[in-house]
């Protein structure tokens, strides 16, 4: 069934008129009265729809059902990625989206090549915005997920390290496993922490340490920046029962 | 450490001489006399190896220690997708190989949008197979995943039937989980099937079942068709104990 994010405002009660984009996309879609579309408010509720009213730039919804969102996971997962080189931080927050991620939070360690600069800055995390909702839309998700950028190393692994159970991925980390880590203790919120191209250093490592992170090995062969926080994430979903 | 691949021929007991490719990128490392490297045959056997001249176009090395490759799974996992659009099929099979998958197979389904003509075909099967030598060097992979193309999906069920589990992912399948069928039996290979773009038909899916294959589903969301095969081969390393 088609779905379509509104703004909280947006979601009435009994009827939802949709405008803007989601008018465009609809009357590309040749809705026709009758139709049931998803209408949610991209935090969790959702509205089954039938549409009542076709007219240019508008589409008038009669609200047939309220129900929270089936399609998010039980545990929140947010997905901490340092700034990678090119578009691999568009590909990774839209791969994120599908797999289930909560939120995308981006952050520069000390071996990042490229971080946006302040100008540039508020113009991109518009644009990551889009590609989550987007990928949200697509993928059938009930949320979607914010994407958020920190300003230090220090201040992602105070952030991290605030969910119930925050885990930071190195390479040379060999003898604690991901589901060591995943199989200890009770959670419904994990951070999931991943370096840039040339890894974080030993120093940062140990920052992480410090703050409670669990430092723990995604396995033997090196994966790429980009391919590290989807392979984990993947996991966690399949960990908790998702697939 | 460096890692260089060469032909099962080119590796020796007590001498290796690096020529071609590997000689031009041990140029670019200023690799120098005493250095160690590691040397694969792409088939899961290395040897560790000091410098022991460095002259215009080619390597010597002097053997210091036969090894099994440490960084292959346990157990064999073919990745089977449906030929996707525009370079997806490229994306798939350099990510894949850093997730330690045994091989990549190809093949056409009735929703496939394209499918490379019989005349591009062999020159493309040759970039897909550098995209993952390529890729297995980068990872530390012992074994170099082979690219194979299918030309029907009746050819694709039976070559993935025959590994000891074969799986085939469906969107409309909401019973089954990966876990269910991975928690059953034992099994030293594993075939992951999935779709293109436009999903499996149902009679597909019903031929993939009589082929004995099980139809699982990797959870709510709707995964993009070049997301589900890394997503699923993600889980399959985790639940082997792969990390």
């Amino acid at each position: 069934m088609t779905r379509f994010f509104v703004t909280p405002e947006e979601m009435q009660p009994d009827f939802i008129v949709l405008m803007g984009e989601n008018a465009k996309h609809a009357k590309v879609l040749r809705l026709k009265n009758g139709e049931e579309v998803l209408v949610c408010d991209g935090q969790g509720r959702e509205c089954l729809c039938a549409v009542s009213d076709v007219s240019e730039g508008q589409i008038s919804l009669v609200v047939r059902r309220q129900q929270e969102s089936a399609s998010e996971a039980a545990v929140r997962v947010s997905v901490y990625m340092a700034f990678p080189k090119g578009d691999k931080l568009e590909h990774v927050i839209q791969k994120a989206t599908e797999l289930g991620a909560a939120e995308i939070v981006a952050f520069p360690s000390a071996r990042c090549v490229s971080r946006p600069d302040e100008k540039s800055l508020k113009k991109k995390v518009e644009r990551w915005q889009k590609i989550a909702s987007s990928a949200a839309e697509q993928s059938g998700r009930g949320v979607i997920p914010e994407v958020i950028v920190l300003s230090s190393y220090g201040e992602a692994l105070k952030r991290a390290a605030q969910a119930d159970k925050a885990i930071l991925f190195y390479e040379n980390e060999q003898a604690v496993t991901l589901r060591m880590s995943l199989e200890t203790g009770a959670y419904r919120t994990v951070s999931l922490m991943t370096g840039p191209e040339g890894g974080l250093e030993p120093g940062e490592v140990e920052k992480a340490r410090q703050a409670g992170l669990d430092i723990c090995t995604l396995g033997k062969r090196i994966l790429r920046c980009e391919t590290a926080p989807l392979c984990a994430l993947s996991a966690v979903m399949y960990h908790i029962g998702e697939f």
